[in-house]
């Protein structure tokens, strides 16, 4: 079972990165660029049947840190 | 307009961060975990109109590293 795990900054965190990538976009002469937030994405590969709350818990133990971050799960079709 | 555009690591180019996790979620018990891909994804917000070949100029020259990285341009609803 193929799963896609996004993890973004929380709206209101400060994301240097983004920022930064902004600013160098500007700077490369791409007008009309007016926010980017940077995230990760996780694509697993797990076992049919692993449950919702299994995943769930992989997200808030590992994979986000849910104080300044969002986790979303996708699964692939 | 929003975008997001999700940066991967190209098969078989080496992941040492999606190992280290995979090898994480194995000491924390999860097990059937087959394999973790990590990668990055760019929440952009541009201007309207901005066109595919400007989208996909910024993802060349900045946001992906074509070398060994895929990126994929997804528009939000």
């Amino acid at each position: 079972m193929k799963l896609r795990i996004v993890v973004t900054l929380k709206p209101g965190v400060l994301d240097p990165q983004g920022k930064a990538i902004e600013h160098a976009l500007g700077g490369l002469g791409f007008d009309g660029v007016e926010s980017v937030r940077a995230g990760k994405i996780f694509e697993l590969e797990v076992a049919e049947g692993t449950s919702d709350a299994a995943i769930d818990d992989m997200c808030r133990r590992l994979l986000a840190n849910t104080v300044i971050e969002n986790y979303r799960v996708e699964r692939a079709a």
